[in-house]
């Protein structure tokens, strides 16, 4: 068996590989959050690229704590023609584990317009070990081009820098995404087993129509805490989506949901609340135990919702489909890969847009 | 910025989290070697898990060398009414990119047979530093069951033992897979950035025909190499396939892929052999340079291939079509993920079925 040394001689190489530095290029680099920062569900935190300010909010667990300061969901949105694009990070807690790329958990994910439409442009992991800037992309042409850049999904960043070359603009853009949308989920929502940033199924459902997610997926961690639903009665939004029975057992569901819906019908009276029914875990095909449980759990949801929706206005209960290809997109027994989450945005998208048009968004 | 502790802390914590060892269970093991090793494309390797025997075959580089040691491809198919799974690892090489998931290059993905089909059952990243055993799976019914795993993709494995629980059954199972279709290939065909060993095109590809695909996928390494060839001339095989158009640069592809049809066809003069025009790389979608350098590999391609399907029998180009999804699958610009390969999977099937009917395959 190879030393420790191994893996990081790997992890060198690996990034090492993927380093495409061009020649000469003198890069200006300039922090992203002076540019446009989307998708926060509060503005104001000290640090802009935490999403809750966890020295205002009280009761998180050390994960949760952790978690709420990733930047899953975030995107800088900025215009250049630099031929070149670069970013300097500086990182603070950042994760390795082996169900999801390293891309997705400590890496960047570049969309630029093309046509209309926001285009897959590059993508690559940094790494937390090394101050070494990372090129994301070079020789392009130099007409002004509109970027969208993913942040890390469960990497908490110090500093994120953009950097263009010397003499090229660099320049905010104006968000063209509407509204504000919510989005409070499990690993699912945090986007866990994609292979880049912007593959997380509310980023997925962002560029397909158009609207702002605001992104509040803490892995492990969406279980109607009531100190969530105090970020969330706090948020400036126009509607809210909840995974909120994939992490909870049944009986929590039962004991938690009510004053859950409840809390935060308080502060958003007039808003649609949206809840999706959890997604199938391949880990119940050949396990009767947890086969049972998970059902258990929606029994539970399904059950819940049907009274839930005559109980309150304004709430709702979506069931995805995601499909034929559903038992083949997972990739370790719970989360689906990009193929998954495709599907999930998917099959959400039409009930969220008809729910929406109700109120006007 | 945190110490390089954090890393292995954040794996450690990461393999933890998916450890569902059964209380009380005593496993045990057998070594995989020993069932029914299927998917090599050489026989009599000294090593059981490595796809070449590199002391035999000389000319390969260091990289090629390591590759071809892994266990890309290689699934052990056995019978079990053990109620879980466990898996016992000595690793050499192993590779820990950040563009691959981790479940993929070190780890393990297991299939049971429901109702005729192959069914996702489980699948974990090894961890090559612990010697502590992997849990793949517990909780199952006590039937008998028909079980295919699949070995990790970019790891050279000194032993792999299954275990299963003590009084269980352990059975070689007879492959219910066809002929020997071998494959050499790319990183594209190695199964680089899939999220678990079964995900790679050519896995998917067996699992929907019921072929026995022998992938020789060389993560960068498909240069129609004339060593490659000396292993494919001496591998008893039905057939084979080639993604050669995806490494070597359009003047290479000129220099050799004449010289090594004919050599290929002077040891195997009956079987099909079948090319597969490479990949559309989504790095080219904002770099003219890499558009026009990829393109001129594809007419290279396109054109030498034109001709070598009128100066040789048995030789035939196919040009995959992965559909509208294709920019949202890459995950580096390069290489797609699960998503992209189903597509590609799908889209080679039928005009591989047809070639191969023509041979009574």
């Amino acid at each position: 068996m190879k030393s420790i040394t191994t893996i990081f001689l790997a992890l060198t190489v690996g990034f090492a590989a993927m380093a495409q530095t061009p020649g000469n290029v003198k890069y200006v680099y300039t922090e992203a959050s002076g540019l446009n920062l989307i998708g926060k569900i509060l503005e104001g935190t000290p640090n802009p690229y935490h999403r809750v300010d966890t020295c205002r909010y009280k009761g998180f667990t050390q994960s949760e704590n952790t978690q709420v300061r990733c930047s899953a969901g975030l995107a800088v949105l900025f215009k250049t023609n630099s031929s070149t694009i670069s970013v300097k990070s500086e990182y603070g807690y950042y994760n390795n584990a082996p169900n999801t790329m390293g891309i997705s958990l400590r890496g960047y994910d570049l969309y630029i317009k093309k046509d209309g439409k926001w285009l897959y442009a590059a993508s690559r992991a940094g790494n937390p070990e090394s101050d070494a800037p990372l090129v994301l992309i070079s020789g392009m042409d130099r007409s002004e081009k509109e970027c969208m850049l993913y942040l890390p999904i469960y990497s908490e960043m110090y500093s994120v820098k953009i950097g263009v070359e010397e003499g090229a603009t660099l320049d905010r853009l104006e968000s063209p995404f509407r509204h504000r949308i919510g989005i409070f989920g499990s690993s699912y929502t945090h986007g866990i087993s994609t292979s880049r940033p912007g593959m997380s199924y509310p980023m997925q459902l962002m560029r397909d129509t158009g609207l702002q997610i605001l992104n509040l997926g803490c892995n492990g961690n969406c279980k109607m805490q009531p100190y969530f639903a105090d970020v969330l009665a706090d948020a400036d939004v126009d509607a809210l989506i909840f995974d909120a029975f994939s992490n909870p057992s049944a009986d929590m569901i039962k004991e938690r949901l009510f004053p859950f819906i409840e809390k935060i019908q308080k502060a958003h009276p007039d808003i649609p609340l949206i809840f999706m029914q959890t997604i199938y875990r391949e880990a119940r095909n050949f396990n009767p135990v947890t086969d049972s449980l998970e059902q258990a759990k929606m029994d539970m949801a399904a059950g819940l919702m049907k009274e839930a929706i005559r109980k309150y206005d304004n709430v709702y209960f979506i069931v995805p489909d995601t499909g034929k290809d559903a038992h083949e997109s997972s990739v370790d027994g719970t989360h689906p890969s990009d193929m998954g989450y495709m599907a999930w945005a998917r099959s959400i998208k039409k009930p969220i847009l008809r729910i929406l048009k109700k109120y006007g968004l």
